[in-house]
């Protein structure tokens, strides 16, 4: 039930439901290790060494991260094994040479020009001469980064670049299908990932037949929380399902009760002659990333104070129709704009968590506790 | 020329170009001073003191700002007339009241509920019995926030509410035509910013005619940067054009050259078989925005480094056609993808300054200064 009562707000605040969080965690990280697949969660969609807690209360010993400065911040908070999910920047190798050589720190490449750089880097290091374990990224269809699936001979020509430099150590192929987002609902993502999946086994077996054994590790959430065959995958790399998110939810991974984030922010403006709510919360509270439903561009979901967290209401009861910088506006029926107050705080789910959150340097959790989290610009 | 013997970047970097925010300020400040415009910038676009510094040695007095924390920052740094332009937060006026007296702070309500409770909040607070600067914040079109414009009775009401209560002082009528931002040239904007002034000053006849003088207070860039007829509005609150950007340009408030700020990015993937560049740096150094044109939807344009910041890229050369989390993706021509070398930096001029801007604590100068900045979540 809604229950405002609650201290009124001085600007918008990240919420965190660590019950949705635990929930989240148990299923998608329980069903993959059911199929016997190593689960390497993405950190980027949290970004919080408490939520990597429960992390590794499930047995996750491995991690991924987007950016070198996020893999130093994990590895002060304990994790011995990490994986870079983005192409090397060779700005960076100076700090890789100079990384905490206790970690086992995986990076990525994707052309021999880059390959050549990191194994030259990594000689003029300061570390002791062990080598640097690294995946070459794959594309699989998404269009982004990596060696296309289809270039067998530069993939090949790659890895026997990698193998014989002095301080690479070839790991494997590496891979996100991005391109799961695009579906809608579960047999589209199945249909995407087992494309993806087919292809990296093609490269596989093309490797092996050359007496290279590489391992295979995927990534995203849509197909982490739907497939079912992940034969010949050893890892996986889901992030965004520990919150989910609105485009999840239109994607077909979850529910909207499965999200485990909100922005909090106050009610500045109810204006009953449009049945319309404006609050102090705008794109640089809460990202100007937006879904798209039944035409209509929609910059997340309203939901309201609730004695455990938060009540969500239906869009056909409320849309949040546009977002500036500081304020966005929704548009409500009647019945909820009688049960908002002027002043207090309504909760809006995001459209995409990991952008929503990356801008908070710490969370409040639904108890009211203060979860801190890496940040790249302090 | 393209230059690429600068230091690899080890991350994103904000960049901006003061040559180009003094000529912007020159020529804006300008041609409204010449008007008999005050001049209160609106600083949530650079939120930098330094710039702020460039402002007051252009003779501006009296600033705009779109929190109450930025208020506060800013009054730290020695402002003393700051315009809050977002209607009141109720959830703020315990520190509303214990502002520093010193500094004028002008606030804005939309409605009774909001006046009255500032009002009372006012009587509770510490400060010396010092009534506080009340604009009523005017809808002339936009629909975002504020009196409608046609709802000349409710506004009356409104005035009389504030100039009985004990706490409050009425200055005057404020609007934002953020709906100049959907204008496309010249002959628009100036046809959009004709009505809402006359609109404006058909509320002020009317108030006049009740025998209340109020202020008239315009925002927004396109108007400020084109429109010709200020006749009435006694002060106007652009920002943007500080540092414009790409959808000023497709506006029509400025030329690309007059943009002052670019998110430099270290080249992480070159792919010759589709012409692609592959750059770290994605929505959460760029920010999500976007622009529409022609079609396509562009997260940004392409510039190199030259010897004085950055030699912009025309668009039928390179477009910034994707932004993931970290990294974004142009398609370029063969000369550009011959000219681009894996691990230098290259510019990305934003779609929307104000949210390029906001993700970072610093810029750094073309000179390579740096520019401490505001930053709401620190």
């Amino acid at each position: 039930m809604n229950d405002c009562r609650q201290p009124l707000l001085e600007r918008p605040q990240l919420t965190v439901d660590l019950n949705k969080v635990q929930r989240n965690i148990d299923r998608v990280v329980g069903r993959l290790q059911k199929q016997g697949v190593t689960v390497r969660p993405h950190f980027k969609t949290h970004q919080c060494p408490a939520i990597g807690e429960l992390f590794r209360k499930a047995g996750i010993t491995g991690i991924t991260v987007s950016s070198l400065d996020m893999a130093a911040y994990f590895a002060k908070n304990g994790w011995r094994d990490i994986t870079l999910a983005v192409p090397v920047n060779l700005g960076q190798l100076q700090a890789i040479g100079q990384f905490d050589p206790q970690v086992r720190l995986n990076l990525l490449v994707d052309s021999q020009p880059s390959a050549k750089a990191l194994n030259e880097a990594l000689n003029e290091s300061i570390s002791n001469g062990v080598k640097s374990q690294v995946w070459i990224k794959i594309d699989v269809g998404y269009g982004r980064v990596g060696v296309k699936w289809s270039n067998e001979e530069e993939l090949l020509s790659l890895v026997r670049f990698i193998k014989e430099s002095n301080r690479l150590e070839f790991c494997g192929l590496l891979t996100h299908s991005g391109h799961t987002y695009d579906c809608r609902g579960r047999e589209e993502i199945i249909k995407c990932f087992e494309e993806g999946r087919l292809r990296m086994l093609k490269l596989k077996n093309f490797l092996n037949s050359h007496a290279i054994f590489p391992l295979i590790s995927m990534g995203d959430t849509p197909s982490a929380s739907v497939a079912e065959n992940f034969a010949g995958v050893d890892e996986m790399r889901p992030g965004n399902f520990v919150f989910y998110d609105l485009v999840q939810a239109q994607v077909g991974s979850c529910s909207v009760e499965d999200i485990a984030v909100a922005t909090a922010c106050p009610v500045i403006g109810k204006y009953e002659e449009d049945l319309k709510i404006v609050i102090y919360g705008g794109s640089v509270h809460l990202s100007k990333d937006s879904l798209t439903m039944n035409g209509e561009r929609l910059f997340g979901q309203l939901a309201l104070p609730a004695e455990t967290g938060w009540e969500i209401i239906p869009l056909s009861e409320a849309k949040v129709v546009s977002c500036c910088q500081e304020v966005s506006k929704l548009k409500v029926s009647r019945k909820i704009f009688e049960q908002i107050t002027l002043g207090q705080a309504v909760y809006i789910l995001p459209a995409h968590s990991c952008l929503a959150a990356d801008i908070y340097p710490r969370y409040v959790t639904t108890k009211g506790e203060i979860l801190e989290r890496f940040r790249l610009f302090r």
